[in-house]
């Protein structure tokens, strides 16, 4: 064990908790975790993820359990260990906050939303690595600066961007980043219903975009959305109000254009790279034959040009043996970029 | 001119018809093309989109002018060559039909809509490659055999994925997998204005992936959703419906459960590869410095493992140089990827 970093004891042992805790462990930190459920207790301790507790009281508990639990857990946890800080991972904070503050044990709080991405799920796939160059939001509210201090070399040590702000903020934030476009994306793709698999097929790539998430598993959505409730209605109101003005407009045309000026502003404000806003990256779409290594040889021949490739998508096409992969590159590189590889032999769909 | 290819008259040299003349004129074609606007048509005649058309008639007119304009132009067209097949390009196609029959010409009409990727826009930019690849609806509802025949050589010309339906079929289709998610989008988009920057910070790449249509252009659609009211409406209703069941819902969990349930099944029907149903492909994350050649150099190991990766997204980190490359592909080889290129050396984020 360090002599700097604290005893650290993990309440939880699912995807989470396990992640966090061989995350920690394969820093040098003394990690002990537990769960209600034997098997995954016995599952974490196995895979490096800590020990069992000792009769040392923790300098740091971090509860990981499901969102609906974690309010009564942390509180528990902060009359358990009386000397202890405890944070929390659940991805709703003002709830959490709420009963800490009602048990008047803000001072030894600090909420944590480590911000893994959507494509993560199943209780087995623990990995040191999960939260590595996400977002890690620190809700400190009324913690004490030592309290601050010692939950924020949790996210240091997993090399986690530390953004820091308040519950309540937080929690109307996610509304709108994260929770409404699950709900938009669902009822998006539920409308398709009506459709023949003929129909269906004339999606594009914009659909595939807007629906992505649509794909996911339930898993923790209905705790979100509860514990959400407010913020989450807020935002869908705004949401249905802007579809209502289109549906109901007497210029339907006019009132679509409204909102996709309007649309546009706010998906500039979306960081780009490195925090700054969306730069307006040029597309060159490549065909690209459906076959291994192609990928390959045309990241090759970009690489020969010199030009770096900010983004990459690719679509397949339906009933076609090759796909159209679009490079976003800097405004004054594409049209040299298009040239070199028209001259190596890739035909161009668009640029 | 080729004795066995239509001799072609396009109306409309913007970005649609000037990229269709330049593709035929390649393929051997005969084109002539006319537009209104003096500089367009002189503009399009000297980048290979077509000549002037003389005194014989064309065997093909096909009409490339602006939603709005499609329906009397069309009509138009049929009258003024009254033994030539005539087709257009519009995006919505049952008000052009419906023009064409009450005008009792419909033997002589095929609808056609060629979907062009959403990053393509500007009348400068034609390209005869523009729609290869790319599916290409005919509606012949009541043209003769001969007529559906000359038209579908266009598409097969240009090499595109020809899909036959009724006209109302497909604009009912299109709003729903196509105008509809971009009201969606767009509106999900306008609900991030309440936010500070710090807020919108936290977005991750399902908020990317929803809004990312939300930063196209108003462009046509205002003349769109004006051809296509009665679909669009149809489908904002079933989406309104779906937001208000989960905001009004006496529990918003079992709600928004329910909504995400339904919306998966049909994600579930969008066609991946090749017309089939989307596989089920396995993410394997990898931490990429965000510097030139990175990208290559991963691919270039995941090609040594032997591995096809079947799809690929790039998110990066808000205010880290790194980068979170995400591979998409089969689920028996992700296992064996995580292994190999943490073996490259390179640092798996979550797989």
């Amino acid at each position: 064990m360090s002599t700097e970093t604290p005893r650290t004891h993990i309440v939880g042992a699912g995807l989470i908790g396990a992640s966090v805790g061989i995350g920690l462990t394969a820093e040098g930190w003394d990690v002990t975790i537990s769960d209600n459920d034997e098997h995954a207790q016995t599952l974490a301790r196995s895979i490096g993820a800590g020990s069992k507790l000792g009769s040392r009281e923790p300098d740091l508990v971090i509860v990981a359990v499901p969102p609906s639990a974690a309010p009564s857990v942390v509180v528990a946890s902060l009359k358990a260990w009386p000397e202890a800080v405890v944070t929390d991972v659940a991805s709703i904070k003002e709830p959490i906050a709420m009963a800490v503050e009602a048990a008047g044990l803000g001072s030894r709080y600090v909420g944590s939303h480590p911000m893994a991405g959507r494509e993560i799920s199943g209780g087995l796939a623990a990995q040191g690595d999960l939260f590595k160059a996400r977002p890690w939001v620190l809700c400190p509210n009324g913690a004490t600066a030592e309290a601050i201090a010692l939950v924020t070399q949790v996210p240091n040590a997993l090399q986690c961007d530390v953004v820091v702000m308040d519950a309540q903020q937080h929690d109307a934030a996610v509304a709108r980043v994260s929770h409404a476009p699950q709900v938009a994306a669902s009822a998006v793709a539920a409308a398709l219903g009506t459709l023949s698999e003929a129909d269906v097929a004339l999606a594009g790539q914009g659909l595939r975009d807007v629906t992505r998430i649509a794909a996911s598993e339930p898993g923790m959505w209905a705790d979100i959305a509860r514990m959400n409730r407010a913020s989450l209605v807020r935002t869908l109101d705004h949401i249905i109000g802007d579809l209502e003005d289109v549906r109901d407009a007497d210029d339907i045309g006019n009132a679509m254009t409204d909102l996709i000026e309007r649309g546009r502003i706010e998906v500039g404000r979306i960081p780009g790279k490195h925090g700054g806003a969306k730069r307006d990256w040029v597309a060159v779409t490549v065909v690209v034959p459906d076959a291994a290594g192609q990928l390959l040889r045309l990241l090759t021949d970009v690489a020969q040009v010199g030009v770096n490739v900010e983004d990459i998508t690719i679509e397949h096409s339906p009933r076609q043996p090759v796909g159209l992969t679009t490079l976003y590159v800097l405004p004054n590189r594409a049209h040299e970029l298009s040239v070199a590889l028209g001259e190596h032999g890739w035909e161009i769909a668009a640029s």
